[in-house]
């Protein structure tokens, strides 16, 4: 199952594995805090829009009953491993790993046909100048197949009706972000800031947005990551170790 | 000075005094974290939309030097309490109450004429079936004459470029906010959440907006009100009692 350079990780949940290589992107918190920031129904239809080695669909599947996953992925490399990955798991009936760019996706998956889409997209503008150098790391971390309106827009396309959006990006983004959930009707409901301790800026945001819905945003208590001591809070422990997803 | 039913209430600040109705539409903490958050440059001229009893004219001008400001409000009865408040503090040549509509007063106060615009908006939308009754408490509560469009419609107006917006308001009105800062070129650089204890979810946001500038938002840590025991915390007491506004 495994190439060069790669190993398995623990999930510390229900015996699920991912497949990471010690020199290319690895999931990372916001990973984790997105997938446990879905709320689910048994039984949705979700698409993961830019999923990488596949930790977001693997850790929903872990977590909520009968829903079927889509993981699209433009890099060959990380669709390989992400598909390895669903198969050590057993998951092959639950996650479906496309190979596609996230912009027009919805030409394969259907128009309309989505309960839910999440999305930990690249966080970064290409800075002038940047070289396209096609690996991993920088499709990763920069919007070179398509930015925060490209998501947005997709995410619009492949929901149905009152079906729900969540993202987890950067603070410095909020603005575009907000902008364009609007310009394509995916009203944002719920807002959680992420910041490592009680006193620091956020540097993480949390979002739910839903399709078609009536405009009024919760913003929720942050979530701190860090005790004073360094340690991590009671509320990150209990995300690491939480078994399933809260039902809609 | 006074008339029935109103009274003098102390500010804090250099033997400030306002005038206060017992009965009208009297300032609270908002206004105090508003004025407070404003970065203003000696000789700054400000606008202050919907000013109700001049409260954050007063506090701006105690505040910062030789800054000229106007301030625009719909209720004959709170322009004239705030006239009054203006010349118990001396400050007839600092502060200019407008009687107005916040839509359109640029036709009198000039296009592209000011460094700073403050707003401390209704919050609420009217809801269906609203009597239009023509009181303090529901003109300073709900949104009869202009809603948040309105507001930043005429910021945007009344800015030079480069000219800031600060603003304050309730978080369920975040996406309205973002989403109509950027229809009019003001974008989003500056936003902080108030919450009253650490868990607590925000109930008040600040947020300082820059003509034409470009897009990057810097979310800074939340203000906590109140300690677990109830008491103010430190920063609260601070801002309660701060002689001059941050420069720029």
């Amino acid at each position: 199952m495994l190439k060069e350079g790669e190993r398995f990780d623990e999930l510390n949940i229900k015996n699920m594995v991912i497949i990471q290589h010690k020199d290319k992107f690895k999931f990372g918190m916001d990973a984790v805090l997105l997938a446990n920031f879905v709320t689910a129904k048994r039984g949705d239809k979700i698409v993961d829009l830019g999923c990488g080695n596949g930790i977001i669909p693997i850790l929903i599947a872990a977590k909520t009953k009968d829903t079927i996953i889509y993981g699209v992925e433009i890099q060959k490399e990380m669709v390989d491993m992400a598909e390895r990955s669903v198969r050590v798991n057993h998951l092959e009936d639950r996650i479906k790993i496309v190979e596609g760019d996230v912009r027009g996706i919805e030409k394969i998956l259907g128009h309309e046909k989505f309960d839910i889409v999440t999305s930990n997209p690249p966080y970064m503008p290409p800075y002038a100048g940047f070289e396209k150098k096609l690996v991993a790391e920088n499709i990763a971390r920069y919007e070179l197949y398509g930015g925060i309106e490209d998501f947005v827009k997709t995410a619009y396309k492949l929901l149905k009706f009152g079906g729900k959006f969540f993202l987890v990006h950067r603070p410095d983004r909020l603005a575009d972000i907000i902008y364009f959930l609007r310009k394509y009707s995916l009203e944002p409901k719920k807002l959680r800031f992420v910041q490592p301790y009680v006193d620091s800026k956020p540097n993480l945001l949390l979002l739910e947005a839903k399709k078609g819905a009536q405009p009024s945003l919760t913003v929720l208590p942050p979530l701190f990551v860090y005790e004073k001591t360094g340690e991590y809070t009671e509320e990150v422990k209990a995300i690491y170790s939480k078994e399933s997803l809260e039902e809609e």
